[in-house]
């Protein structure tokens, strides 16, 4: 069932480390049947050059696992958190690609200081809050999920205009339309990340872009009179 | 028409992932025939891997496409703005190179801090002002030229002697007596802007090299006795 | 004699070029068979690119070779002092990683600030405190040995549970349950240390991750419940 | 003639990209013949992967060309000085690699920090002073050798202890035995140059390594009681 998407699903998760966004298996991507309401996503623990696409796990959005004989990711309740909650994405990545895990580190946002992130994220990417103690030890990997839509929801930010997030003291989510959009906006992110790492090592009192610029650059490419490509 | 031109400009853009200038699409090449003023440019959105000679895109000075079934790249407007200002170039790259857009988004122009830069930029390379909300919504592309353009003459800047040039918030541009050579230039751009980066964090008041210095190694490749050749 | 552990130890010593942690010789693995109280360990000098099988040096926790043409690593009586004092390890791992070898000039631990560290390091990675010009003088590789195991018994911590430790103005050393997944940690250190570096530079006065989160993540992976894997 | 000394610096040669020393051209390998006191050297301006063993020229240590069809490296001045004052040097290697050339650009030299500095350089490694204007003008290429050799006079370094210095405002210059081993030492400034910036991100008021330190490490490998390798 869903080989189609399976098929996605593998190939996006072979560009995580041809990307260098990983080393060893820290890294993931799924991706969600909308219609049948399924997700497929990587199984735990299995090296990126060793994975076939029989090894995907199939769960719904309960966590019930559908098809696999592998364990998902452990990381799989905060995917499904995030499809449910975020009803227009398609394929979700995390990684923990060392430009973006270090501004999660440092607890930052990354501001928008010029259209690389502009073409991509329409303002400031978000840091979570600290997760509680007790979210910790209770049900931690849907709790990251919930931190996660709980930082789009207090800003009523749409998660097709910044498609990524940093978890604070832990590393980026990002996604997309499907799952090899997703990958590429988590290479868009690391990117972004060491860019404007540099930028403030130049320049700590930095200012963002001017809302007019980043007006042009994300809706020439995602509005809906977009004409925008290189 | 224009095939030895056209394969230039293929090769030259293939050249941009080889020495690591681009993800994805995020950069373009374009050559001139200053003979009939046609300009050769990298298509809209293609993938370096999937581009063929046939693909690339001739346009006259005024945007009009004169030979090819894509669409340009949306920076052609740039392009042709240059071209039609600095007279003795004969090839231009765009790219988002990180560490030269870094220095674009801290808003710095790199000055000549050692023989790499002076070898190839005859002394500071400068950042454009920061463009008007009105040049941004009306005329976007052309504008971006404009404000190149404008930083050369405002200076009276030689574009032969500083090949390239930093948009603000943006990435770099750059140029040369041909496609070829406006790569070239781009990878000494990112090279010299990684340099200097590293100088200014080991020394926050560096100060610029000699005068006599950056004569000497700029005249000496450039000048009308040039020698140089390592 | 050994011939399986001999195939773990070459094989270590050659992931250490591949996951970039060595140029030229700058590093060295050895394991031990416990039953027999026996170590293999690289030879000295031999480049990786010519390293054999059978030019691996088998020596007692004494030090005297065993089996072998070729002299050990010189590193070998610090890789002896860990053994006879950390009996849980089965491999060893010195190399000159860069980003872990910046905290050991600084003479800086690395603290945990988030979950890639997490997930193997239970705590703050310390560093050796200097040696004496008489340790240094008499028998060094000998005392660096000691001064990592004092650093250990000092705070009293498990050497399973921080694989890893970086020797003051040299290099880390890092361990694990057999060649390769002291290799492994070697890996995880480097990438650690290079995080950590970020992430300082991105907040000077960042604080170590919480106890919770620190808590949760090393003993998903290592507690007596693990169920960790991505 | 000189056969064997030419496949010596060929060889040497092509090390350079391969360990990431050079973009383009941008450096240049040389050996002596120290009976004939005849130095083999790159060509100028020709790329690495189009050198062969017939490209490179010969000369005197005057400067006359003894063999060949193309012109010298325009450095050849410099290594020319350097061989007629170092009598113990054997060949010779200059790049602009990016980190070296970051601290000769800050015009700071490099303290020895750590062991891995220690192996190969005894101590700190120099920059030059600034050169005159006079000495630009005039001479260059043989008045960079003469301020490389008044660093090592004025301190009375001997320069089989310290194999390469910084030239202010330029690059590196290293030198060895033979050319492999220049090439061997160009490596390890660069990697030593990398360690020592990070290692100053982190700690600005480091201070450098013991003497006991430097000594046991520099001796144990070059002393006349040798015995290291890892």
């Amino acid at each position: 069932m869903l080989e189609m998407l399976k098929q996605e699903v593998l190939l996006a998760n072979l560009q995580l480390p041809l990307h260098g966004l990983v080393v060893f298996t820290w890294g993931n991507v799924s991706g969600i049947d909308r219609e049948r309401n399924l997700v497929v996503i990587k199984p735990s623990g299995v090296p990126y050059d060793e994975l076939r696409q029989q090894d995907l796990v199939v769960l719904d959005l309960d966590g019930n696992i559908v098809e696999g004989n592998l364990r998902p990711s452990s990381d799989i309740p905060t995917h499904l958190a995030l499809y449910r909650e975020f009803p227009a994405i398609g394929g979700i990545v995390h990684t923990h690609s060392p430009w973006a895990t270090a501004w999660a580190q440092a607890g930052r946002p990354i501001p928008a200081l010029g259209t690389t992130h502009a073409d991509y994220f329409y303002g400031e990417i978000p840091v979570t809050r600290p997760m509680t103690k007790e979210e910790i030890d209770r049900d931690y990997e849907a709790q990251t999920g919930h931190v996660i839509v709980e930082a789009f929801k207090a800003h009523n930010i749409d998660p097709s205009h910044i498609p990524g997030i940093l978890v604070q003291n832990h590393a980026p989510f990002s996604w997309g339309q499907n799952p090899d959009n997703a990958v590429h906006n988590a290479v868009v992110l690391e990117k972004v990340a060491e860019m404007a790492f540099k930028t403030f090592q130049l320049k700590p009192e930095v200012s963002p872009m001017s809302q007019a610029l980043l007006d042009k650059h994300f809706l020439r490419k995602h509005g809906v009179n977009a004409y925008y490509g290189q």
